[in-house]
């Protein structure tokens, strides 16, 4: 343990369950690492989730972001950046052009990293220093990269970022900053194979999936992102809740979290409805599998929006979607240039990757899915200053 | 007025007043823009500062940042993007390394422009709205313009940055996707004709100073920094208050907003004792004032630390530092890097201007100004996506 990192488990963490098949493991040894060992061995990799001991529950008096929601949290102090506790904001000429009752913008640039990745990373480095870990280690196109290595230096942990040659200059400045070790590779795959040997040599912990097809992200730091359900249901719990949630999509973690939060909430009888979640993609992936494709497959597609890169879809991406009666709305390089326009003349400056919110909702009210009297958040997860400079000059060549 | 931009103009707003001779200004007619007239006559230009009808005051109950201390800033309503409320950073390693009892980081980087200039600029949007201005305009290096024409564009108005040609390819997407007007100009003296001339004209209202020796940024706006002083006192109520707080300087307007909110608090009884406050500088500008030299001089410098640089100093500068006993800390270029890695090694990627701030801690410490028992909170105004890749590209050629 670190001096001065104090760490604290929640006590009504009771382990964690497969989301797929349901079945429980305990946290007495090591937790799988890969997901569900049983659906893995019948060929249908799927994520893992925590699970808590039930009873009422409310958030913590007095605890600022995140850790108001420690009540359902793997731990109750963890290495705080000072993650969560984002605004959202109201956008009420954006909801004029859009057509619908409300429009909020939940912008997770405002994380201590600039992205939401800053829920996952603490909880990560708190497993990692719980089981003794060296190190931390993930893949990453940029956000993740860079939120889990800040993360971890301030827990005395070192940090091994796998990565490709697209990272923007602006990512891999941090990187060098930090002193993470970043090893890049061509193939993304190949980005798996390498945290894979890692991991199994007992050198690091991992944050991100390595397996193929994959799973979701490291389940103790998923579970952090329903903290931007609980802080969405929080802000307009004077007011009416969304009904719509749009929020970009790479291999559905944000999704899922948000999900399991909206679950949390209802439960907890702060929520009279669950919104509709929509997943904005870069190319049809998650869409294919809705409208039949097995989610097991290789969806090959190019875009330069990087944060939502990647040729595969998760188990939990599919049931997000599908169990909230979401959708999936695959938006072109172009279509997100242009909301990024549109999101800032509104006031809100977002990564490129994240303007796909924004792009998706138009599509949305275009093919009339989205109704006059829809409350809707778009979930903007990464500031503008990420890759702004970088995909203007490259659109510009 | 905007449709769906409501401005609520604070009751208890009474005036303005000089921060120098002491005399008030009403609020009737439009108020004075090159701040106190009767000093400025007589050739020591002053800053104005918001007046307030006293009585007692608390925080508003569950509203969120900024808008908690809404009781003494000029609007209750403006048009917010969700700015304040960043998080006080605990870092008791990097305490240990600068041999102090505690050390706080406090991340402006988090605001929703990514500086803490967002605490200025609605407070600036909602005073022009309610003159009726159609512009508002700033003079700026990066930040200040990113975030006056995030906020213009929210609320429906048109920016103008007059600018110089050293900003970094970052900040100018942003302006370009917001769509502000970008005047550049070599010297940076014409940036402050230019905005004279367009106020003069009636065209726009302006954020920053215009006028030579200049003064510190619009009085309503420099209001809005009181706020980090008072989420700083919040932030430590359970705990001990700082004893010293470190903030970039460029025209003081950060340091005199948080001499003022520490005034504040300390009337209000929330705090024992005031900080000392220290300006890092990027070169000797203030420092050669406190030393003896006329406020009112040039100072010239070359500094690639681009968001604290400038040939000026204020009167309002000035009197924060010595009104508190504190200090103006000229720091390097290299030691602002090695400051900006040791803080990212820490956890928080600043901005080389931001970094300033340990840098300046550390000589502080060497100098043996700074006692084993003192509490220090480092205010990074602003994240490192800013310049980070142009600085250490540009420090390398």
């Amino acid at each position: 343990m670190q001096p001065g990192i104090p760490i604290q488990r929640n006590p009504a963490l009771a382990g964690l369950a497969c989301l797929r098949c349901g079945t429980a493991y305990g946290l007495d040894g090591p937790e799988p690492l890969t997901g569900c060992p049983r659906c893995r061995a019948e060929g249908y990799p799927a994520s893992l989730v925590v699970r808590y001991d039930g009873g009422p529950w409310q958030p913590r008096p007095g605890a600022r972001g995140m850790a108001r929601y420690g009540e359902r949290l793997p731990y109750l102090a963890y290495p705080s950046l000072g993650e969560g506790g984002t605004p959202l904001v109201d956008l009420p000429r954006l909801a004029a052009a859009l057509g619908v009752a409300r429009l909020w913008v939940k912008n997770e640039g405002q994380n201590p990293t600039g992205s939401h990745k800053d829920r996952l990373s603490p909880l990560v480095v708190a497993r990692a220093l719980e089981l003794g870990y060296p190190a931390v280690i993930a893949a990453s196109s940029g956000n993740q990269g860079v939120s889990l290595a800040l993360y971890a230096a301030a827990a005395g942990l070192e940090c091994e970022i796998a990565t490709t040659p697209t990272m923007s200059a602006s990512w891999r400045d941090a990187l060098d900053q930090v002193g993470a070790r970043v090893v890049t590779f061509t193939d993304p795959f190949d980005r798996w194979r390498y945290v894979a040997r890692r991991v199994e040599e007992g050198a690091c912990y991992p944050a991100t999936n390595f397996i193929v097809p994959p799973v979701g992200s490291n389940p103790f730091g998923v579970d952090g992102y329903k903290t931007v359900a609980h802080e969405i249901v929080q802000a307009t719990a004077g007011d009416e809740p969304p009904t719509v949630v749009v929020a970009p999509c790479s291999r559905g973690d944000l999704l899922w979290g948000l999900w399991r939060g909206f679950q949390e909430a209802r439960e907890a009888g702060w929520l009279p409805e669950l919104p509709r979640l929509v997943a904005a993609e870069p190319f049809p992936r998650l869409a294919r599998v809705l409208a039949g494709a097995d989610y097991r497959d290789h969806f090959p597609g190019r875009t330069r929006l990087i944060s939502i890169g990647g040729s595969t879809v998760t188990y939990q991406a599919v049931r997000a979607v599908q169990d909230s009666r979401g959708r999936a709305v695959p938006v072109t390089e172009g279509e997100a240039a242009e909301a990024r326009q549109q999101l800032a003349r509104a006031g809100v400056y977002a990564e490129c990757s994240s303007a796909t919110v924004l792009a998706a909702a138009l599509r949305l009210q275009d093919e009339g899915w989205l109704r006059a009297g829809d409350r809707v958040v778009l979930v903007v997860t990464s500031h503008g200053f990420k890759d702004g400079g970088e995909f203007v000059r490259s659109a510009s060549r």
